[in-house]
């Protein structure tokens, strides 16, 4: 049986629907993860969906990842934007392809959010176009295989 | 009859298969327009695809989608990291939305690829993920209607 | 019954009184919450009085506070320098009132403390008055009600 | 019979009206064309007025200028941000003088915006007066005379 | 007798309540200054309380609190972000006890105000409490002695 | 009976024909005074003209034109490279129209004049035309109103 | 009888031996650990050995080990490069000497691991030697007695 | 029969001779073909010499130059201080040799000057060393073969 | 009669003796003047010795000394490090020779203090040299003549 | 009979003991050079020991190295932080092993001392740790082998 | 009889041929000596060729070459980042046309070899064509008498 | 007998009087020495009067005035403005005073000359005042006696 992808949430992502609509939209994570769960089944995929605060959770399941999944679908939340751990992660678990994901347009906001420094280890980045974006990830990671 | 997404491409993408394959892959831009018009069948849309080295063209181009397109899928090619004119071409048509996509990722390349100067007019960005990205900024714009 | 205001810790202020006291001075952090006590009895304020040296569990109580606080003290030690994470933490839970303070003086130390990542999320900062710092946060915390 | 004065004006400038009017106000460019020719006459000059979204066509033009024109007001649109060709125009046609004219207050906009790549070769700047900077600038070339 | 604290504001806190009230508030410089009295008043303390629009008014002010004073509440305005001879002025009379006030939160406004030229000189700050930051620091300085 | 204009002049313009003429020019302040009086009376305008080598003066000149001016030309010389406290009082006077006028191309000079601190604050700017500046700026003004 | 060394390891050290061999070689971080308590033998020392990836539980540990060990060898993985808790922790167990360890010569890769935001902190620094690198920490510790 | 070397000549360089010759001499861009033809013929090879003022001209010449030239010489003129467009074509036809080439020594000139985009994607430049520098270039090329 | 040297002292240098020590050394800024006039008279100069904490007090002092001086020693105090207006004072008053002194070296204290806004303008500088380089800057304008 | 090691030191490292001992020791060169001769011979190693304060020299002997030695430990002084010279000498001499040595924390001192140009090159780097760096660099030297 | 051409060569460059063939090429310095002499007698020049590691000893070249040569080719290897005596030496015996040449493109290795500090001095710069630099710069020493 | 004063000169001074006299008149340094012993004599000094190119060769003899001299003026060119090695020859020989010398006012040249990386180690600087600079260093080092 094949291995799941794991979509992993870092930190204020469980505020999503609550937290600053104007910017992140109305849509609950729990909502997106009812969409990864749909858009996974389409695509014969199994999906592993969690969310943490701690930027050490989130390397722990990388490292996990590198064993147990088939891809990672990674929207990193803040840590995306200072983590060089995460990015280390990545590379430690090469070549597992890892999907980074922002609801919102990093480019579009302020300075300190323009930069992703995992991103140089991911395979590539949706940004900007909200829920979707981790559905079309999952259709990236399913086409890969 | 609805308006076509214009999926417009920038300097060197001609080259595609030929150019730097380690890099950009070896499919060529003529397969990327087949993938597209197959893909946009699938989402009951249409496509016009075009290509140009001219950074006035591109802005031509998407002065005229303000018009007659219902969406643009832009890879700007290099003009991504130096224009302003396509920055503010954007913005004069909004609120047309504009996917831009790079099938390298960016941010793992030479400091001066990190910069986007038009991602911050875009809807959102898709990079790295190859022809595929041209494919699901297609399915994001389907879905925003 | 009135919502209490937390008082929050960061990293390293378990060491206050041992720590570098030509810096940081002589108080211990309990005394610092005898006297955020005292202070808030005056104010007819109860305090909930936290410290931890993880940036996730920080992030965990600030979520936290915008269910059960009616104000938040935070004293982000090292992460205010760093952490865009705790940034967006209160954002998440805004309009709840956040008051940064700093023990020292941030903008006469070392250049890597001069910037603070939270403070333009927060409602205002107090630096350089030491354990009194957080007895008139209190203060301006009781004011706006 | 005296040389005219050439009018260029550089990318997206054909959208004025349309594009951000809470930027760029709702004056056409054919109004402001119009103003051009009334202004000029009451002041003894004859107007060329062009728009191209072309960088290339734009020196073309400055060139041509160089052989055709007593003097030219130069609205270089985003070119005026990122272009060291316009610069090198100006520099070639010397002494033929040269007004950069933007309609909003560059100053006052999106840092890229505050540096103009062609100031130092023109002759002077005016921006952020909205359409009449045109008419001043060609009060500003008949008083050289 | 004791000495008084000075309280001084710096340029433009003249124009309070009339100037930019969505940043600055409604209260006017004179309500600033009753509180202040008033606080004063509670805490044993006189207070001697002016306003300049010059720098060089500022810095000899400072001097003569060297003389005069017991403790000095400082709101530079804008002198803050740009003036070494304040910053100066606060060392020639140390260990006199100076704490900067600034109205709003300077770290979440334009970036030339995230800077205090004068912070590394001062005991320490209070920023982004309104006008209460103004009694906050004649606390602080009380507890002082 | 209508508010004049009021023409400022910073530090060093009373200089001017005496000060480097190979940059500002041979015409001196008094005969920029006459024209500016001059073009004022045919647009229907009256004129306040004053000149100060101090910042503070200056700031005091604009707060009082915010009650007694229909706008102001203000030509902040030196002052205008490194001035917030202008910029604040500008911003304070609002929506009273402020135009920057200097007479030397600031964007072909030294570095350190690239930058103005308080065109951001400004309605606009004009510079480099040399003298006839002011006279287009009243122009300006007649014309908003 | 004598307090232990502390040899701490953060991030990804776990994965030594599988993770990007071509960097960090192909000794695992049990064999790292059998070669440390081999050579702590030798000088008379004992050793305590950790990995995590959380920087909370590094900082915890290094706030231990001013209770408990006589010194730390301390290989600080990604969070060498950004975190600054980190850094206080080590000044607040000062002076307990804190050496740090790099498999890899840092300032032979990325330019974001050229700098250590502990190593002001540390007494010390070994890079690029390998695994030897802990044995040679060891026997500078124990030197020091 | 061999394919020619394309001499391709950027902006303004048509108009040398007129143009600034204090740094660019008097030297025509026809005088400057007439003496590639010339050192060519000596040395074996034809030559292809266009000028144009548009950079996406400049792009197709060189993507032409892939399947039809056997070297390129290239002055880009400004577009190399500022094009990715250009960097990329030649990269795009690697390994085809590209030799840079510009009159004036881009070094000694302003600062905007001194970085060549291009100069990474090139086989190597000369500089400073005028119209000779085309014929130098023509010899490098031949003893390439 | 021959014309005087001005020597003028800005901010906090009427604070010398008392204000750090430790920095500028504990002679007055009265026994400098008589030190200056002691010096002077074995020159055959006369002295005018002035101090103001005013930029513009300053800036009006040089424009005189333009009219009435052989030469200036100017000790810019803290304006040496922020002001233009200074500067073109300088400038205004050319070829008067004017060479700036500073008690301390600046070089070797605070970063904001290296730079010296006025010494581009000015004849030179001695700096570090404590009082006596009040007097071998007058010696030096001697020379001068 | 095997190579020897070279140790060569950089300018001003025969002041040791002499200059500033609060940052360097009390060790004299001469003594550092006893300790390398008796650890050599712990190793089996010999070791050639060697001072300059010349740059050229200590290329000259890097370069005799490449012939003559087995590897190198190497404190390169003052030009650790500006020389690319000697950076390429180590190159010119790969893969011979290259070790640099600090006495003092490089990192915690001027900002100007905490980039190494040679580390790049080098192998890699032991610091902060005072004479005993150079024992641990034979040693490192010793296990390569 | 004319003066001979000196041809200078910088660090590491008697390391040719052996030093990373890859970057440098496989020949020796003694081919490129003996190239150089070929090729001047075809210009009727003579050449003097020198190498040394020494900044110092190439700045006393270059003054001889202000008395006894007719121009310079140098190759300044490493010093070429970093010396500014060459470059004053190379203004010191002006108007002499010295040519700087590396046999790499320097702009596409490593940022630290972009720069050359003494390009602004020199006629002029040829990088990138291997050991025909020489050659090349030699026949435009010739062709400038 | 008292120990000399170094009067030790940098690279290319042997040039003085040949080299750019705009910049740094017609004086030789022969004639520097002249007037320094002169000068000397009247103060009851001897001087010790040396040039080199060789930063070794300067390092060498600041180290041997450690021992020799009673104080060092050092003009040192160039190396003035990268050498470490020679500040931290100053600093070895410590407290010995150093005053450092340019002839031409290094603060208005080009930028790179702005810096003097030694300066922080010195005493005091003299820069812009030509030849009797030295002069004045020489009566400075006398008052310290």
């Amino acid at each position: 049986m094949a291995k799941p992808v794991y979509v992993l949430n870092g930190p204020n992502l469980n505020m999503l629907g609550k937290r600053e609509p104007g910017i992140y939209g109305s849509t609950s994570l729990a909502e997106i993860e009812a969409d990864c769960r749909n858009r996974a089944e389409g695509l014969g995929l199994t999906v592993e969906f969690r969310q943490s605060n701690h930027e050490g959770v989130l390397v722990d399941w990388i490292q996990e990842a590198g064993e147990s999944a088939s891809g990672v679908v990674l929207n990193p939340g803040a840590y995306g934007h200072t983590s060089i751990a995460l990015h280390d992660a990545i590379r430690a678990v090469g070549p597992l392809p890892v999907i980074e994901v922002h609801l919102s347009n990093i480019h579009a906001r302020e300075p300190f959010r323009h930069r992703s420094t995992i991103a140089p280890a991911a395979t590539g980045m949706i940004c900007g176009l909200g829920p979707i974006g981790y559905a079309l990830a999952l259709e990236a990671l399913a086409a890969r295989t």
